[in-house]
């Protein structure tokens, strides 16, 4: 068991951010395709990590436990799912497809241009700068899903803590590197900063060739236009909030009102509310008699603690503007026991919604917005007015089945998933989940954090024309004709 | 035979720029997956915006010559490149794969989490703002690779005409218009505008969802910077400027000194040294002895005219600036023949190119530098050294496989396309190719603007969760287990 003490842990000097990327880049030669550690070798370095993390499950629990109050249960789950994530990155990085070898001979009689021998496949893209979440002191945080899709892609990481959970964050770190260690990783794979400055010049520095974020629009912006603003801008994959509406039919409200009033609530009050994918709007039918059901719902819900103070300083000030908003009434606001878990709801028309852009902001904690729709006119209306999402639920029955295939067209332009009779929270890591979505939602809607397409972000094309088989490293010789996405 | 007249042609205004965007955004859903134009229906347009170019084949050489020089043969040549990429974009819109739809059933006995059905499907990003360049008034412009690809994805395009070659343009335009509306095609699937000012107000409407771009620089970056400061940023794919370096054994220079020398100016020189793929840089070992072979070709290339009045005076500036450079040598410059067509070669050593950023700049027209190398290990450097790079290409023999090997491996980081005993002029749309490369050959490492792959650009996905399969297009119904890329 690591000991905790009060000690103030130092931000990380800019000279040692420096040194920090100097030695990602170090790693970047040996960690490629044509380097020491091909993919096929990399599987190693991720259920090393995985490995570690399990071992040491308990200590880091109750360290994360005290340092977030989200509890031995949730967190026990978030450190196997951690872990997972790990395990099913490894495989990522084992399969021949990551490599994405795709060749066509010469073609002399090619109309109109003859073309020579070309081979193209992906390369990592180098030293990747990942800022921790707070949300999630394991999954979203220094063995996350960025750490595991950038290792697997071949790219060294410079992970930047989050200040919400510092001692789990370096116990963790540790444990990471002495994995790394232990297989013979190139030194400089994997290595942490703290500070916010530290993090700023983290994200500017020459050798870092891509970033990874997860946190407040306001923090992702920052960061997105230090990246961009760059002499040589480099990508940088935010996911920086999102609305996540909830919409019901009628027919859904007659058929199981109850329910989906109860499992709303369940859905905004998980975490404390502190999920990317909480949903933070319900649209129902005007005169939809769920208003009692939702009241008592929320007054049933288990007490909890915000990550923070900081975040529960941010929330009740975000409470209190949003019900002084004209025409926004609050349904229900649980007394503030003090760490800022006060859940609440707030009641709004469909046209207060959408003329007051403050509406349309995620609000991080357990807080959402009941909205009452007049008609299926105005409910495609309002699909087509939500920013860009995570996620978009949708509660209906059978006889609705015209009006959600127009509803699902408009969301799918809105958001990267759509839940149908379900909810958005509890996102599945796999190889069909897609977590992403047009700004704010992320910076990049063509990418996503979360199951295995993760890796795509940091893998780069090169062809090689006419470089003859001899040439080429053992992984790049597996080549076919088959394999390429466009036939 | 359209009249050419010397009436100048008005730019777009802000209102009429704004008009198009809005036509654009209402053709959009009906291009989606979830519309009335699904992937298979669209390689229909491309064959007809092909067969529309094809049919006014020598209308449209005679128009293009009068404004860019080019001459006939290289124009007919790149009306049947363009218009074989159109026809290969439709193939790329009608494949299945270019749905990406991936499918898995719920499996409730997942570990560490049970996780429901999820499709994951891609749509189209929504209207494109395409850029023109000057170089390729065909290929790259009205009906060009950006053009077709953003077809190809489902997205509505604006293209902001180059101004070099305005008719040429405005006829292409009518030409694809015309082809569009037999095939009933949403009104808004292709719009243009025309003027810097209507290129900027294009890059920053609302309706924009992405850009795509190829020319200098100067403007790329303008546009970049636009594009990544609207408060909902999009992706802007820039294609900027690129060095294109060449490098050359002691033992291929022994073997093929004269073809080396002679094969790089013809590369250097053709099209008047307005390819993105030029060669800028060829680096020959010390007391290499192919000084004369070099002048001696240089001197016997044909003339040539620059494309507008504009290069043709920045070619001028550039020559002179690097010539006047400390360590710069002149070491052939044919006499300006008043088109700005005098082709020049200087010398300079690998440490004086090293320290002087101003010669790793692009320069657009058929000048090139010859540096010379003391050692393997000057070498090596040397290509870690160089901007990134859109090609880099290696002319070496057997005994050298070695070092190549150590080489092609540094040149993988700093370029998109390799070639190996041959030049990099003459890009081959195909679906191996890879046109990009780092900064400042590109903005965005990951993509392409030529071959079958630059559709992926335009492409976001979007997951559906236990959404019942009668909800769903019929497209999106044929996904199975089956296609993923990280299986």
């Amino acid at each position: 068991m690591t000991m905790i003490t009060d000690q103030p842990v130092p931000d990380t000097s800019p000279a040692e951010v420096s040194a920090r990327c100097a030695g990602a880049a170090a790693a970047a030669d040996e960690l490629s395709e044509l380097g020491t550690w091909p993919p096929a070798r990399r599987g190693r370095l991720l259920r090393a990590i995985a490995d570690a993390l399990d071992e040491h499950r308990s200590e880091l629990v109750a360290l994360a436990d005290l340092e977030t109050h989200l509890g031995a249960a949730r967190l026990t789950g978030e450190v196997a799912r951690t872990t997972a994530q790990l395990r099913l990155h490894a495989t990522v990085a084992e399969a021949p497809a990551t490599l994405g070898v795709v060749a066509d001979v010469a073609d002399l009689a090619a109309v109109p241009v003859p073309h020579p021998a070309l081979r193209r496949f992906l390369r990592p893209i180098g030293p990747v700068a990942v800022f921790a979440a707070s949300n999630f002191p394991f999954a979203f945080s220094v063995a996350g899903g960025d750490t595991a899709s950038a290792l697997a892609a071949g790219c060294p990481v410079v992970l930047k803590e989050h200040p919400g959970h510092p001692r789990t964050s370096a116990r963790t770190a540790e444990l990471v590197v002495g994995a790394l260690e232990r297989c013979s990783a190139p030194a400089g794979t994997f290595a942490t900063v703290r500070g916010l400055h530290a993090g700023s010049a983290l994200v500017v520095d020459p050798r870092i060739r891509a970033a990874a974020f997860t946190g407040s629009l306001r923090g992702g912006r920052t960061l997105f236009d230090l990246a961009t603003r760059r002499p040589d801008p480099i990508p940088f994959y935010g996911e920086l909030g999102s609305l996540n509406p909830v919409f019901a039919t009628a027919a859904a409200v007659t058929a199981r009102g109850r329910e989906i009033a109860e499992g709303f609530v369940r859905s905004v009050t998980l975490g404390a509310g502190q999920f990317c994918t909480k949903p933070g709007l319900l649209l129902l039918p005007r005169r939809h008699g769920l208003a009692p059901a939702l009241i008592d719902t929320v007054r049933a819900a288990p007490p909890s603690r915000l990550l923070t103070s900081a975040i529960s300083d941010a929330f009740a000030a975000t409470r209190e503007q949003l019900g002084g908003i004209d025409g926004v009434r609050t349904l229900v606001a649980v007394e503030d026991s003090g760490g800022g878990s006060g859940a609440c709801l707030f009641a709004v028309s469909a046209e207060d919604l959408t003329s007051n852009a403050a509406l349309f902001e995620e609000c991080f904690g357990p807080a959402a917005l009941v909205v009452d729709y007049g008609s299926e006119t105005e409910l495609l209306e309002l699909a087509s007015a939500i920013p860009g999402s995570l996620t978009a639920s949708v509660h209906a029955e059978p006889d609705d089945d015209e009006m959600v295939r127009r509803l699902v067209a408009r969301l799918a332009r809105r958001c990267g998933r759509i839940v149908y009779n379900g909810w958005p929270t509890g996102v599945a890591v796999s190889r069909t989940m897609h977590h992403g979505g047009p700004w704010p939602a992320t910076t990049s809607p063509l990418h996503t954090s979360v199951g295995t397409t993760a890796v795509d972000r940091f893998l780069v094309p090169v062809v090689l024309q006419s470089v003859p088989r001899r040439l080429l490293p053992h992984p790049l010789q597996e080549g076919t004709n088959a394999g390429t996405s466009h036939g």
